[in-house]
């Protein structure tokens, strides 16, 4: 059966701020990818949203960040590997105790914003990073937002990987993704015709109407854009209209 | 046989900030508490001192504080239980994923400051802390720095608590600490003899020539102290001397 | 002719983080307390409030908050007079560079939150920072949300002090603020009856129905209320058709 | 007259952390580069350092740093033209709210770290934080480490800019400092010829031997070195025995 995961960012808000909208998504996903604290989150909100990823079954993945909640993790910080290693291990650790707390497991990693860039940009750094997680738990899947690092990641035997793909935003025909300046309301059915190219066939269609390999076994969901709910709901159907299951990314990479 | 604990605060240097004497005096201690990024260190420092306690096979605690390092935790923070408990698990988390990358295990937590102060004049606080440490792992020990947290903690059975004495500074007659505006070097005959005491009848004398109790298995050194290699040195020698073994936390609270 | 001013809290989002509404309200009030990046705000916030601030020829104060973004400026921190001094005048000349790059001028000084809240209950706090701001510029108005910060700020000949009431929260009879948990939609003609009441005669009626005393020329209005847009057009036409002034601090207490 | 100025980066410590030696160093020096909280300092240490500098009749400049405390803000961030800006103008207005609480003036800027890194790799940088500058006070002198942005400097009329040059380091042929990666002591007498020579023929002696240009009106000592009192006590015999005057800057500007 043709299965697929659907994750999100969450515990991005901070202190007396709100970001996204946590507790309307979590029900419609199967990963949650939340904030350690460095670019957004606090020891509160990362309290609350792994309770609420544990109440509603979702899979906990740490989502660490370059520590800069000016920037909001966006902006490259020059940071040897061994540092942004640290920022890694110590956001995992953070939501490792947490998720103990609740009695949940950690399943995955999946750095955010100009982290993620960095690693992509330099295999040191990556090579850093995923070696640092394996030190800590073996076990844990590294939810890949690029080829650079999959590519990585797939050499290291004791790690899983798995490559995510993007429904919400448009992708150029070189395979990079387009962000926007301002979210946009996105067209529900265009965002599911994604989700079911993906899930099948591993290919969705580029801007330019090209089809680009995508061999995403995730795909990731913004949860804070203007219509994400409707999104959430409309890849729902579409999923039980194609039979199209949803699994979580430890029954994905056992495959 | 008489055995005891040395523990001491380590890790509280931060970016390009030196503080105390970490690499001196690990060799000479049985229990590190390893501030965990709030009120000092972070996540470099953090990853070079738990491999510092790994080596010299230190017990490794965690020494949570108060998220104020202009005020190096030692400032109270009206903040609730929940959220003192929160900043507790973050910080014991982070620990725990450095201590997983080094293979290592962590044996306790002792709480910094003015978390230590907040805890000690608010059961309340003491019991959200201590209720969260025992839903992250039960095997933790509290090493607690005063009689009003080691009673409550004491009423747990399934949490295991320590008291700590100070041999470096000098106690009242009510059984408080003196703390010292500006630390001084200290006579290492006199911090010796007060070792023995706690180590064999419990007690201490104060600074008015009276004996108090002092149920304590383990004797906090400060490793900022002007001297404090002459004093663990001289620490060391009259332990030999006396037939004190050194022991780390575990296996005192298992007696 | 009578006159009042009518200040909102400005500046308060942080990153990528947005709160209030500063765009909107800032036609409609005549003086912004804008947050100084401790409790809220960032540079970059900070740049572009004060220049909104300018565009309007709203006057510009200063909100210094305790070092707390966690929470909000609104948690209690054991800080010294001389400490919270030093976070006045820090944010105060913070403000102060941004203002001067936009060719405008600095008028008054209002300590947000659990700031607030430690001056009222400390006349050694209150004193230690209306004598720093006097170092600074003896031409800043201080505005006081409380009348034991009030009362102790009378005392300065050299300092103009402004009482401040609020129209959008009840009173209790004894004159302290009912503070709401959650924000609610507020009646527009109670609260422009409030306005005119204070603004004619000084008072304000109180929840249990009895008249307080309010001796405020200034009026503090909730930029972030669900119905503050509302509310402040409200305000505004009842001003017209009361024939009360809007003036700037500086006109009122120069009266 | 030869006339030279003297500068040294103060206001470094940090909460409980101290860096450097401003007490003994601050009597030797004609301006004091003082941290404004991002890169290091904090709102005490800055009303400390500001009465120092003050109380010795030294110029008080801002020394503005990236907001990086864990890096000491010497790591590139990917940050906007206007982003730098807007540090340097918020910490310059923080060191001016304290300069006119001690009642002085500031008299210069100069970048700290990687943010003058960024200004001497980007001209658009540079022109950001000139600008900024010269909105807030013209009457600034901006202290330039580097020819790129000296020169760009230059082409400000109204803003006046003194170049300066090390004597505790050395320099390369191609007139780049070489870094150490611990301060080691420094030879006084060759320190002091550097300076000789800097104040009398505005060159400076590479490390292949070779003289380099030099056109730099202040010397910038490191105060933190190992014997850097030493350094400044000779270096002020070798001025006196060559009648070279020690200046402030804006004397040295407006020759």
């Amino acid at each position: 059966m043709t299965a697929i995961d659907l994750n999100c960012d969450m515990g991005e808000s901070f202190g007396n701020y709100t970001m996204g909208n946590d507790e309307a998504v979590m029900p419609y996903i199967t990963s949650a990818n939340i904030a350690g604290g460095f670019h957004a989150g606090d020891p509160h909100v990362l309290f609350e949203t792994v309770a609420l990823a544990a109440k509603h079954d979702v899979g906990i993945g740490v989502h660490p960040g370059l520590p800069d909640k000016i920037g909001f993790g966006r902006r490259t910080i020059d940071a040897t590997p061994e540092e942004v290693r640290d920022y890694v291990i110590y956001q995992l650790g953070a939501v490792l105790g947490v998720a103990k707390h609740h009695g949940v497991e950690i399943q995955h990693v999946k750095p955010h914003g100009a982290m993620y860039s960095m690693l992509s940009e330099s295999e040191e750094h990556t090579r850093a990073v995923i070696e640092g997680i394996l030190e800590v738990d073996p076990s844990l899947i590294y939810l890949a937002t690029d080829l650079n690092i999959f590519s990585v990641a797939q050499e290291y035997d004791a790690l899983d990987a798995v490559f995510e793909g993007y429904v919400d935003l448009d992708y150029a025909s070189d395979g990079t993704i387009i962000v926007e300046q301002q979210k946009q309301p996105r067209d529900p059915e265009l965002v599911a015709d994604r989700v079911t190219s993906i899930a099948k066939h591993g290919t969705v269609k580029a801007v330019d109407g090209r089809t680009i390999d995508l061999p995403a076994d995730s795909i990731c969901i913004h949860g804070d854009g203007p219509n994400s709910l409707e999104l959430l709901r409309t890849i729902h159907d579409r999923l039980d209209a194609e039979g199209i299951a949803l699994r979580q990314l430890p029954e994905l990479v056992s495959d």
